[in-house]
């Protein structure tokens, strides 16, 4: 990884922090205790690869800067929450999420139902926060039901559900790809859109390239979430290693083996490539980004 | 209550039944299980007093019919969501809500959290697809942060926190009116404000008004539910009675004793008459759900 794509990174990651902190109520606020919760599920720590992507697909348009922010840090209240709702006990039942306890362990169960339900209002009202002279309130309007396809049943919820009927069962490839194509890939995909559609309105090829670019390195993030769950230890990933095979759930590794799910990461990148090629020079940060996605530790 | 009134309360709740089954993906639709329970939690029942209030305020500034239905659906996704959630063990634990096995019980704990959490995403993606010939983008922005804002930390969400965190103590009657405007309070506002402001932009003068009217009605309505579930029995109600007396929740009842609380209802009607005296004919619908919500039985 080159030293300029590292200090964008930094400085989108730390810039995120703080304005994803001034998005949301102080800890201090009444209920403080729900509002200090929801700054422990979204604030200190994550990759924000959803962030990056907003922020990468930004450069694609010459989106405004607070517009890109404000959209970054809803899809990140999408995602937090998610992750929130997913580690309880009657879904994935986790007590390790970023290396921290998860919300119901360190509150619980109840602060973590509501956590979540908050923290998903708060993205869409982050969102519709935009500074109308810099984004036009019908994109705008576009931009909040884009969002709120994506987290829904057809998106985000429905591949949540998808996953959980799927435990024990041997789903091809195709079923896999299915799944994760909605329960990452629908909020990574609108990542990508929304960051370009913060700049200007989209052609249909625009579109499609952003969606062949959203679809491959959405792929590829799970085949390496797979690669990772198989070969690296807890402390490495901040979260429970070896999970998915203890859960029974159906991987990609567990349905092509180790080194092809490797290969197949690989080419997902390189498909990623190929999808960006009508942007030029102005899509230098997604690509960086798809090799990062492809080439991580943890 | 007159016959005019009862005519248009049911060509609005049957209209709603219409409405929101079309704005929901089919039952058949992949994920065909979390479709079903989305269904199951949102339709064939409830009184609709939020589509109602959005309707009857539409009437104050000639609101467009479609904005209104998508505008009352969304706020009753949002109601129905949080009535999900809170049924769940985590929460209130309750198995009967309007005469049927609540969602984790028709279905498992994993489903009513997912059912939940879509409806929520849901009521943003239809209020975002009203027609934007109808009502100006920016004041559709307008009314999805309104939304946002009533559902999240600082409304709905917030007030069941401060719900929760209140078992077992002696609150005042402040803390309790404080708890009940956010907990129910804020999205009966939101109903009202809503459907007002489909038809128009509201002067600073309109919206006190409306505020003040919603203040009294949301107050009312909890005092009501509160002396119901004192003095009425499970099968009228539709859910389980003497449930906050059990599980030891300060109620208006506990607080102020019956026929105070009966007494500070009726008052409240008046309040809300009286804040709607500026709209003249127009609140027609407005005065008469007041006086429904304080003289309802179940």
């Amino acid at each position: 990884m080159n030293g300029a794509f590292q200090d964008w990174m930094k400085s989108i990651q730390a810039g995120m922090e703080t304005d994803m902190s001034a998005y949301m109520p102080a800890a201090g606020v009444v209920p403080a205790k729900l509002h200090e919760a929801m700054r422990y599920a979204l604030l200190g720590g994550g990759k924000r690869v959803r962030p990056l992507l907003v922020h990468a697909a930004g450069a694609l348009t010459g989106a405004d800067a607070g517009v890109l922010s404000r959209a970054a840090a809803a899809v990140e209240m999408i995602h937090a929450y998610s992750l929130v709702h997913d580690d309880m006990p009657c879904m994935d039942d986790d007590d390790l999420r970023r290396g921290k306890p998860t919300v119901h362990v360190a509150y619980d169960e109840a602060t973590a139902l509501l956590v979540g339900d908050a923290l998903q209002a708060q993205a869409f009202d982050v969102l519709s926060g935009a500074d109308t002279a810099a984004v036009p309130p019908a994109r705008l309007v576009a931009m909040l039901r884009l969002l709120a396809q994506a987290a829904g049943s057809g998106g985000m919820c429905g591949g949540q559900a998808i996953d959980l009927d799927s435990v024990g069962l041997a789903l091809t490839q195709q079923q896999l790809e299915r799944m994760h194509q909605l329960k990452t890939g629908a909020l990574l995909r609108a990542s990508v859109v929304l960051g370009a559609l913060a700049g200007k309105d989209l052609s249909g090829e625009e579109l499609h390239a952003l969606h062949d670019y959203s679809r491959a390195i959405g792929l590829a993030f799970q085949v390496v979430d797979d690669v990772l769950d198989a070969t690296a230890d807890s402390a490495t990933l901040g979260k429970t290693a070896g999970k998915d095979a203890a859960d029974n759930k159906p991987t990609y590794v567990s349905i092509l083996g180790l080194e092809p799910s490797i290969a197949l990461a690989e080419q997902l990148r390189q498909e990623a490539h190929a999808a960006l090629a009508p942007f030029g020079d102005n899509a230098l940060r997604l690509r960086e980004l798809a090799d990062l996605i492809v080439q991580r530790k943890a």
